[in-house]
């Protein structure tokens, strides 16, 4: 019975995903300037020529990623259209003009002209995603060398000194833990390390690192998941302090399951269950109107973000794979109901986003 | 009956702003470090203690503003409130640590250390009108110098060389003509010229300028105001260029329609009502539920900005503003009929936000 429906489950979702990459290769691929259009109409036109280098590079990393692990993906034009991106990020993506070696820009011209830089480090490890995966098919040395440079850069930033990221230090600002920032390093160090023992003992210790930082956001005596806190892991003041992103959350409970997962730390396994699914699911998921709202605040204030209610894709989709990992892992059915209910949730309110946007593929991949 | 109506409306907004005020004297006063609380829950609890620099320049200048012109606010405790606030910010909000001469933070902490600093004129503006207004009463000239100062510095920036803003120039961001800016600049001049032959002299050209830069916008053969254009005046391309944000067109139509009435420029005033009220509202209102959207695009895609479909209450507020200016100088009925369908929902939807929020005021002097 659950088999049929998992299988149900499954057709849709593979329906879902063709549907999906046959739209951005139909629609996304600018021809003239290399890369990608971002911005996309349901119709498939370009409302805006504007190119985000994160989603460049999630887009080489998603052709690749599908290329080499599924077979109806194996196809030259998804590995031209790889090909392509990757060559634009590699042109145009670093910094001249300013931030330290390495910095990438956030938002590109379509002729590749830097719009936008933020200080932060995440367009840089979509380059890393891009390059790593891409270089796994094409068995390119040089490509592979750019991404763990880009890699030990990210570390360098993070764990020794920012100050080439271009912030500067104010007083009352002190650097705090980001959930983003040890969430995203789990994430690279699974990508880079795939099949690889070297390099998986050089990033070892980073992926304890993170583990820990990541630990760090279960607050309030185990019973929330807060999004920032202090370098030492305790509550910071104010609405900074009390943000939760259940999506955020969710993922990170993603990422730490898959990791605990590979190390068969089955205590690890458990907290990332019990802390980073099910408390974000608990405190996120929209009672009266279903859904994962964007950001909460842990005492119950109005978050000062004002899209704090609206409910994301891509919450949704990450949660789909969440709790689709946590149930093959253990066959617990309770999580196979929140499968279900946020299965139902998504496609009901938020399909028609996903055609425009390309997280979707991971679903299928688990 | 239209007088009756009117008097109506202005014995509820008196109503409102006394209430306002109460509140904002009653919870907001930080007696231990000086200056103000700006997050207030609605039981006037802080439920975060920062101090944002143009909420505190906000409410410097509506103290003064009410002492200076409204008898029933000619109180010793409200001017000593002013001068709590104007005091925090001479001494904490210029940045030593970055930015050239003058650049302001854009947020505190409680204590006055700075959290960040934004690369943008608009904290800056809020202090020179909190100067200059808290000076006209306490004949300080010091203090009258300090917002003069500062005034000539935004100009500098703005016109000259913003380089110590701190914004790197990139190749793909040229310089473009955003309303907020022209906007801003008129605003201010009509703070600082008030009474005073010299200062107006001294601003003349600037007033034009703003004006020009403002007219600017009216785009699409006279038929949208659009927030961002070239510096010449053309259409940009992209989501950037179709952005339509109505409540910003309303305030620069409420600012022009001001500036005209004082010239006496019969056409200027036209253009305001015509164009940067009626289009704005057309445009912006929603028609199904009522309110003014926050962000559109002229072409209908659906803004980038998630927040767009909401209705905050600062253009409600300031669209009355506008409104109650123009029937007041052309006694055209439609005039007043707008005004009425916004004050409907405004009292209706929005009221709560406004005990929290306080550029109110600024409708009864009017």
């Amino acid at each position: 019975m659950t088999a049929a429906l998992l299988e149900q489950y499954r057709e849709r979702l593979r329906t879902e995903l063709d549907r999906v990459v046959d739209f951005w290769l139909k629609y996304s691929h600018d021809k003239e300037h290399g890369g990608y259009f971002n911005c996309l109409g349901k119709d498939g036109k370009v409302y805006d020529e504007l190119k985000y280098v994160w989603l460049q590079g999630r887009q080489v990393w998603m052709y690749s990623r599908l290329y080499r692990t599924m077979e109806r993906f194996h196809r030259p034009e998804i590995l031209e259209a790889a090909k392509s991106g990757a060559a634009f990020l590699q042109k145009f993506a670093r910094v001249q003009a300013s931030g330290g070696p390495g910095k990438c820009a956030f938002c590109l011209t379509r002729d590749g002209r830097t719009v936008k830089v933020q200080r932060t480090i995440f367009s840089e490890c979509f380059y890393v995603m891009a390059m790593d995966e891409l270089s796994r098919i094409t068995q390119d040395k040089e490509m592979q060398a750019d991404a763990e440079s880009m890699m030990d850069r990210l570390i360098f930033w993070v764990q020794t000194d920012s100050s080439d990221l271009g912030r500067p230090q104010l007083p009352g600002d002190p650097p705090i833990n980001s959930m983003a920032v040890p969430m995203m390093l789990l994430c690279l160090v699974d990508q880079l390390t795939e099949g690889r023992t070297d390099v998986a003992e050089k990033y070892k210790d980073l992926s304890g690192w993170c583990v820990e930082r990541i630990l760090q956001h279960i607050q309030r005596d185990g019973k929330a998941i807060l999004e920032n806190v202090t370098l030492n892991g305790k509550e910071l003041p104010g609405c900074q302090g009390r943000l939760q992103n259940p999506g955020h959350a969710l993922e990170a409970g993603w990422f730490l399951l898959q990791y605990a997962l590979k190390k068969g730390d089955v205590h690890l396994q458990k907290t990332a269950v019990d802390k980073f699914m099910e408390i974000p699911f608990h405190t996120g998921w929209d009672k009266q109107h279903g859904g994962l709202f964007y950001f909460l605040d842990v005492d119950g204030h109005c978050p000062t973000q004002l899209e704090w209610n609206m409910k994301l894709w891509w919450p949704h989709c990450e949660a789909l794979i969440a709790y689709l990992m946590a149930y093959g892992h253990s066959r617990e059915p309770v999580l196979l109901d929140r499968f279900k209910q946020i299965y139902n949730y998504t496609f009901t309110h938020v399909r028609d986003a996903f055609q425009r946007l390309f997280i979707w593929g991971k679903v299928l991949s688990v």
